[in-house]
């Protein structure tokens, strides 16, 4: 029988519902600290030995049902010809990407050849889980096409996003040109890591959720699904029928768009009643979510009611649990294993 | 007859839509720029003369039908006890509001007596309004109490609010006593600029957006309502029935609890499509958007399609055309006018 959580991916009956959360490797572990203490963010990405180390850890310390490759959405920018730094505050790209003339410039990497410490570390990871039983998948991601603009052009993070929407009203001709470009870098990238050993991808789409609905439409959802149909269009893909995820992060305003991705689940982020969303967009579509990231920090006995609640609204079949958005750094994982203890006692069902 | 844009706050018919922006007066204008070189933000916010200056440069170089107080919300602070900044990057607070002790040491200000360089700001734009024919009312606003406890607590503006998530799931009573704090505060602060002859107020809750519905309802719309609930209750309001706008940036989410708010007219962000929420609120409640900031970007001709497609899907009754968030500062001024016109000319009615 397949892991627990490509068979809630696919909507087949689960004995219960698979829990992991975004970022689960990641600072609010002191194992992980300790790790970033003596390497920088960059090294750890590219050194399999750490991302491997690091993938690991909560699945071991905290079961967890699924892996996710520790990397960055924007860690195959270098080999697209952009330097990008990782320091504490959030990225900062050296020369952001704000003219035709620097999109001509843009290379679309060979993933092997050019992020082939990536699938390194996916081949290691996922040869350690099969080691472990091979019960936990392991999930593969990347940027969404949108999201991974706004980093490009704003140069980092952004609190308006002006010069992304100057790109898109102003140029949105040189706006689908540098889209083309990240899609096709993107869908390489998915098609390399599934053919490493990824089991399950995850299409992040970070600020997606900033455009208004004809401009999520024309400039998100478009280019999503361009992935993840040149995704499917492959023979990598093909062989394996691996799960694919998208998650726009503030879905609210385009629940009837979203559904059209063609993803098998959708990431419901935690601002929105997961409830909700499940009446609007139908039973064709796995959902992953929602509790909010900051629910985290009430007493352990209120973070059983707010998983109680996510589990009740999602329904059983096709809902995989996960925090809305990544973990916040500040959290404390005993809090975390009172999540999952949670999620694996509430959902149990007599009939799998 | 009462000005247009009051006509339109009561769902009253009006002959045309009327149309302002929300940072009308900033950035984008090279007139307030020519006295932002001269003055800080704050001297500006403390000198009424130039506070109405830049208040009636919109008004009188592009003709909006509503003029906004120039200040900011966080101008409250000083005389709550706290040290505030305006660096170009947003506001730092030195010393965060954290503990039961920082709460407990914040004042509720009288504002006559703390603020009363507001007050006359407010009685010499209004004086100069009326002088020219008091067809434009001028809008009073506050900072609503969650987004102005996201601001004291996390010390400005924020990434991921892990500190207010804290003090909400943490420390429940200290985030309650904060609100009711900072609410008392804000109901005296609108009342005074009633007095002083504000003809409209709106209270920006910012960052509401950035809660799980339940929470929303707890920590952000109950306390908007309560100072909602102190305003209409105070008799400086009963002898105006000054209309009361809210404004949650965001907003899609909770919009069957959005309209529970006792405003008169509710403010709509960008993000969603407003004849969905017109749709979903019913005709009880004005709605005040929703144009992307962005879209000022677009060629002209186009701003204008953009223009129709709100206009078409708000409807003709009780619609405020508007932003939906703040103008960008990198905005060209001759397309807010093409917007403007653009709202004259397609909503004109033949009925009125």
């Amino acid at each position: 029988m397949e892991p627990l959580f490509l068979r809630a991916c696919r909507r087949q009956p689960v004995e219960r519902t698979p829990v992991w959360m975004m970022r689960q490797a990641g600072r609010y572990l002191p194992s992980y600290r300790a790790v970033r203490a003596k390497h920088t963010f960059l090294e750890m990405c590219r050194t399999p030995e750490l991302a491997t180390e690091v993938t690991l850890q909560p699945i071991d310390q905290l079961g967890f049902d699924a892996a996710i490759l520790f990397s960055d959405i924007l860690i195959t920018l270098p080999a697209m010809g952009i330097d990008v730094t990782f320091p504490e505050k959030g990225p900062v790209i050296g020369r952001p990407v704000r003219d035709q003339a620097a999109i001509d410039a843009l290379i679309v990497p060979d993933p092997e050849q050019e992020l082939g410490y990536v699938m390194e570390a996916v081949r290691q990871i996922r040869g350690a889980l099969e080691s472990r039983g091979g019960t936990v998948p392991l999930i593969g991601f990347a940027g969404a096409p949108f999201t991974m603009l706004t980093y490009l052009v704003e140069g980092g993070g952004s609190k308006d996003y002006a010069h992304t929407r100057r790109m898109l009203f102003g140029a949105p001709e040189s706006a689908h040109a540098l889209l083309e470009k990240i899609a096709h870098t993107c869908a390489a990238f998915l098609e390399a890591q599934v053919a490493a050993g990824a089991q399950a991808v995850q299409l992040f789409d970070s600020w997606a959720g900033i455009l208004a609905p004809p401009d999520f439409r024309e400039f998100a959802l478009r280019w999503a699904t361009v992935v993840i149909d040149m995704l499917r269009d492959s023979a990598t893909w093909r062989d394996r029928q691996t799960p694919i995820i998208y998650f726009v992060n503030g879905c609210a305003p385009y629940l009837d768009d979203y559904v059209t991705s063609g993803a098998d689940m959708l990431g419901v982020d935690w601002r929105v009643d997961i409830g909700h969303v499940r009446a609007r967009l139908g039973e064709d579509v796995a959902l992953q979510g929602n509790m909010d990231p900051g629910a985290l920090f009430l007493p352990p006995e209120q973070i059983r009611e707010r998983v109680r609640a996510v589990l009740a609204a999602a329904g059983d079949r096709g809902h995989v649990f996960n925090l809305g958005h990544g973990v916040l750094p500040e959290t404390n994982p005993e809090h975390v294993k009172a999540m999952i203890q949670a999620v694996r006692e509430l959902s149990t069902r007599a009939g799998g």
